[in-house]
Parts: C-alpha cells; structure tokens; sequence
C-alpha cells in the first residue's frame, strides 16, 4: 500500500527503509464542501528542519473536522483539495533536522495546539496559545516554508494541511512542536482520543474550571467533549453533575461516566437556567461548561451559574457570526465566562500527565470509544458523528 | 438647622438628646429627573433594628449619582422624590436595637455594597456580593420594613433611598452592613472618597486585576475612578499606564498620578488597540481597566490586552441596552473580561487595610479632590462633574 521513492530535498541520517524519500501511500482527501471523503494515493514529502513524519495507526473524527469539511469557519477554512483530521496516534518513521525530543519509532500523539516551549507564551504559566504553533484554522501550509508535505498522485497538485495534524491520511508531516512522545506505547486507540476530545473536556474540568470536591457543575452538550468534562468533574469530587443535552439517549452513556442529573431542554418550556437554578437550592451552578458552540446555549449555561462567583467554561467552538447574548451588566454579578483551547493544556509539557491519570481505574474514558472502522469506512464515521450516533469511531490504518 | 421631635418608634438607650427621636434637618432632595436637587427640610425617622443614623461631615458627587438623577437607568430607579449621594464620611447619631460593631460618635464611612458577614457570599472569599445588602439600583426603600426613613416636611410624603446610602442629607439612615467604622478618625474628606471612587479604583487594580510588578495596565476613563486605579497599579509596580481619555486636559493629573503613557482617541483615526499594542511591543497590555461604561470603549479595552492572559476589567456602569460587542470565539485567544462591584471589596472587612495603605506617602489620592464647596451649592456640584471639571468636589455640611 505504500512506496518510498528516493529525493534529494531530505538528507536525515536514518535506518529505515522511507527516511529522507517521498512516500506514497492512502489519505482520505476532501475535495470540496460536503464532497464525501476521497480514499486516493497522495505523495507525502519528507520531514524538513524541525518536522516529523508520522505512519498513523488511529484516527477518529472530531467535529471540527466536519465544520472543516462543510466550510462552516472563515475564509481560509475553504482550503480545499485537504486532509483533514486531528486526533490520531501514530509512530515517528522519521524526523527532520534538529529534532531531538522524539525519533523514529516512538509512539507520539499529534496535537492541533503545539507547544514550542520557548515563546512568551510557552512561557508564561498563564497560557497555552504558543506563539507559533498554536491552533489556526486559518493555516492550511507547513510553517516553515509555506508549502504543503502532500501531493496528489494523479494530478501532482499540493494538498493542504489542517490544524497541524493532518491525521487523515496513513503517513503525515508535522512540526515536532506539534507532536507528543508516549512512554510507555501502551492503550493506542484510547491514547488517540488525547489529541482532542479527551484532552479538551477534561483540561476544561481540571485547568480551566479546575472543580473541587463539592461544587456543583453543568455540562451543555454530552458529546465527547462534554462527556470528558463529566469524568474530570466526577474525579474532582462534584456532588452534582447535571448534562443538558436535547437527545435523551446520550443520558445513558452520560450516568456510566459520571453525569448525576439530566435536563432536556425539550422537555418543558421552562429555560434550563431556572430548571438548573432550581436543582442546586435556587443558587445555580458553580461552573457551566459550553460544549456545544450556539451563543444562545452559551446565555443559558451563563445563566444557569451562581451569581458571586459562577464561571461559565466556552469549550465548543461558535461558527455563527452572533455575538454574545450578554449585556455587560451581566457580568457585574460575579459571574465570569472563559473561553478554553485544549483545555488550557500545554502539549508537551502537561499531556503525558493528564492522559496517566485517565488512565487509572477510577475513570473510564474507553467508553467514549463507541465505534471502530477500518479507514476505507472514514466517511460512514463521519455520518456517524453528524448523526449524533457515535461519540468516537476509531479508525484503524 | 436641626431640631429633634419625640417618638415612641425607637427606644434605644443614648446619652445624646436626639437619639430614639425624629430629626429635622436639611437634604438635598432630587424631585424628578433633571430638576435640580432642593435643598429642602426633611424629617429623619430614628434607625429601626440593626440601622445607623448618621450626621453626615462630607459627602461627595460621583457619576451614578448623575445617572440617577437623569434616569438613565432601570424602571425602578425612577422613584422621586429621592435622597441621592453615597459618597460620604459620617459621625453615628445613634444606633438601632442589635447594633454593635459601631456607636454614637463613632467615624464612619457609608458603602453602597454592604457586608452581613453571615451570608454564603459573605462567607466566600470569592464574592463580595452580600446577599441581603449588595449594592441594588432598583432598591428605594429599607430592607427591614420596605419603608422610608425620610419624609418631607412641607406635605409629609415620604422620600425614597438611594443606593442603600442617601448621603446628600445631614443626617441619613443605612442599615449597619452598610458603614464601616474608621480608626483612628483622620483624613475625613479623603476618608469620603473610600465610599465609592477610590475603593472601586484601587480595588479594581488590587483586587481583580491583581497588577503585579513590571506589568502593563491601560486605563480608560481618567476620572476619578481610572485615576484611583492609575495609583494602585504604580504602587504595585506596573511599567506601564497608558491612560485613554477624549480630554486631554485629564492627562495632567493622571501624570500627577502614575499615568505614564496617553492615548488621546481623537488625536488619531487608528484604533485606540492598535496603538496601544504598538506602544507595548506588538502585543498589547496585560491589563485594560475599563472605567468609562461605553460598549465601544470595552471593545477598545479589550482588544488593547495581550492575547493569552490579557485580561479586561469592568469598572464603569453600563446604561445602555447595547450587548456586549464581542464574538464568542475572541473568548478563545485567552483574554478574559470581568466585572467588578466596589472593586471586589468586602467593605466590612477589608475597607479599613485597603484606606490605612491609601494613606501611605507613596500614595496620592487627595490629588482626587479638586473642589470643595458648602453643601448649599450642591448643584454646582453636579454641573462641575458632568462637565468633566472637577473629579471630586467634597460638599461641607
Ligand atoms: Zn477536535
Ligand atoms: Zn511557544
Ligand atoms: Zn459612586
Ligand atoms: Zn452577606
């Protein structure tokens, strides 16, 4: 399924058969906005200064991935044809120049928000939006250069990159700032789930709203992401973790992972900030968690927090042009609101910690893992995530 | 100017001749929106359970007491005829049944935002919210019995409070969460200023924005309020305070008082946040101190911080219907926007550190008080602030 051809452009010393030669292998390309996914033969450029190429063995599908395919972002988003992906594992078959944190054979996590480890932000104990590697939707070529690592076998033309993942695809490229080491390689499909939903949901429980034994927390949307927020609030010791979600099925999967109480906003015409109000004595929660991205559930989750100190967590992302439906008042009440990326989680230096303790019995983030498929079936697992069907479908490479 | 008349109301044991008695003196009254204040002779009921009676020394005029006046605010601010004025410095008349933490002729300060100490916010390090005697623009009335303590003498109606203070009067009833004993009595027209401007100000940089050494502050609005932050956030140390003002007239005194750097908007038809990310390297401020209360100018404020920790704080109030002019997703760049009440202090128990370190030599406040005038010509007064021309003007009653 796979060819390395020889080229000149790379010259990373190496053992292995593919280092510092183009590779042709399998990637699901999008072509256009709601075109399903094309399983093609694409040429996949060697790693330059500073890059990693990676042989993905799990990939599942976001739902950023799906805004992506349906261009529901700005502009720069329409970078089509495109591999699009972002949360996978996969092995290191070689590295470029001055890589040394990682190398080939190691098993690493790609994450869409790097981790330079030098920048004032890499820096700063405050931020995790790195300088130069932070998420961009906007980007759709390796830094570096300004080129693409892929090209259509047929037609020769570049294919973009996404989120510097890419992970669609049986080999990808990407900037070493971007890539996470695994030690020991151990629980791959449910390490893949680290380079996004896992990470965000419970990064938003722990860094961001960082819940205490206790507090009283509201998820909005029990997707993965906010199904991982659960877990996260659950080990926290939250006395009460109340899912809104307006598709009663995922309270099932919501009480198995930590979820205590359910409100379905279809089921009363009463806004869910009173119904909310009136399950925590009248107060409100102490954190609200948005995972959903509509700004009218954003004002509801708001509102559903306690005045004096109540903090509203905006973890899905918004693709309307809306504004918030807040008056500025409104935030005089002690209530504040945050927006997370990656749950405030610094890649490089904090996931390894994170993905251990899910990893302990007390949680059980493999529930999270609804489906599995082989490669050639990407675009039924997309349907799947746009169906409300699956939380994650697991891809095997 | 004073008489007092018999009543059986109140029965509080006292040595002075007025206690337990109604007092006749002078307020100035507001009887409807834009007529000027009345300086008229009212009737003051003796304080009911838990309430104050004060004989107040100074009192000052601040923005909210113009909003009211003008109406410009909510339904129930609408009650005339009212008793304006929270801004004030106070000798205790008399007590009510139960009070203990103050007596006669004790020195106080009135506050607008009141600390019970016994309620769940009261209790939280995090809110300084009473539940019972927060600040409440809609509140015209005495919590304890919904009545007025005020009456005019001429027909005998009753007079509505004001932000739980009403100091443009001789003599005013609080509830006791709502004064703070001052020892030793010194500095008492400065003392004034610590009912409202200074404490929102310098708690605004202390408290919320908590400015540490070598950071960068922006301050919107160089009246009283930005110049009491402008003042704590030198003497934390802050590099930088770029002070944003339409009137260049106000930068001499924001000089006087730590301002370091002015953003005159009209100087320049490139937005205020541009020029103030180019005066901070590229990147913006650590800190944007909005105390105008202008949606436009938080944008500004907003886009003037740093992206990754950059945060905003909300000082000034906000008397328009317009929503917050921001995307959800300009939450995701790790800027934060929080609104503050009396600059998140607890009044009861902090107020008194937060004035002693104020009146330190490092500090400047008294800079604030530019006029002073007999309480007669309280309307002046309110000319001279509404036309930017004085920040404080102490009234002598
Ligand atoms: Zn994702
Ligand atoms: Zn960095
Ligand atoms: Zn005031
Ligand atoms: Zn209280």
């Amino acid at each position: 399924m796979t060819t390395a051809t020889d080229t000149s452009t790379a010259a990373a010393a190496s053992s292995n058969a593919t280092a510092g030669k183009v590779i042709t292998c399998y990637a699901a390309v999008a072509r256009g906005p709601h075109e399903p996914l094309v399983l093609e033969e694409i040429e996949v450029d060697p790693p330059q200064k500073m890059e990693v190429r990676l042989r993905i063995l799990y990939t599942s599908v976001c739902h950023t991935d799906l805004s992506a395919w349906r261009s529901e972002v700005p502009e720069g988003e329409r970078a089509f044809p495109r591999i699009l992906g972002h949360e996978a594992v996969g092995v290191v078959e070689s590295v470029g120049e001055g890589v040394t944190d990682v190398g080939e054979g190691d098993h690493v996590i790609p994450i869409f928000n790097g981790e330079c480890g030098d920048c004032a932000y890499c820096r700063s104990a405050t931020s995790n939006l790195c300088r130069r590697y932070r998420v961009d939707p906007l980007r759709s070529v390796m830094r570096s250069d300004g080129a693409c690592r892929f090209r259509s076998r047929a037609d020769g033309r570049p294919i973009f990159h996404f989120l510097n993942t890419s992970t669609f695809s049986q080999y990808t490229v990407l900037d070493s700032a971007c890539v996470v080491n695994i030690h020991p390689p151990r629980h791959l499909k449910m390490m893949s789930l680290f380079s996004c939903c896992v990470s965000t949901g419970v990064g938003a429980a722990w860094n961001v709203a960082n819940v205490q034994a206790g507090s009283s927390v509201a998820i909005f949307g029990l997707g993965a992401l906010g199904l991982a927020a659960a877990q996260g609030a659950k080990v926290r010791g939250a006395s009460k973790i109340i899912g809104v979600d307006i598709n009663s099925q995922k309270f099932i999967k919501g009480k198995a992972m930590g979820v205590t109480d359910f409100v379905n906003p279809m089921d009363s015409s009463k806004p869910v900030h009173e119904r909310i109000r009136e399950m925590t004595g009248g107060g409100g929660v102490d954190h609200s968690l948005e995972c959903v991205g509509n700004p009218q559930v954003l004002r509801e989750a708001f509102l559903s927090t306690h005045d004096g100190w109540g903090q509203t967590v905006l973890v899905g992302i918004y693709s309307t042009s809306q504004l918030l439906p807040l008056h500025p008042m409104e935030l005089f009440d002690g209530r504040s609101i945050t927006g997370t990326i990656f749950g405030g989680v610094k890649g490089k230096s904090q996931l390894h910690h994170i993905a251990h303790r899910c990893l302990q019995p007390d949680m059980n983030m493999e529930e999270l893992i609804t489906h599995e498929l082989p490669f050639e079936k990407i675009n039924e697992a997309m349907q799947l995530l746009a169906d409300g069907k699956a939380l994650r479908c697991i891809m095997h490479l």
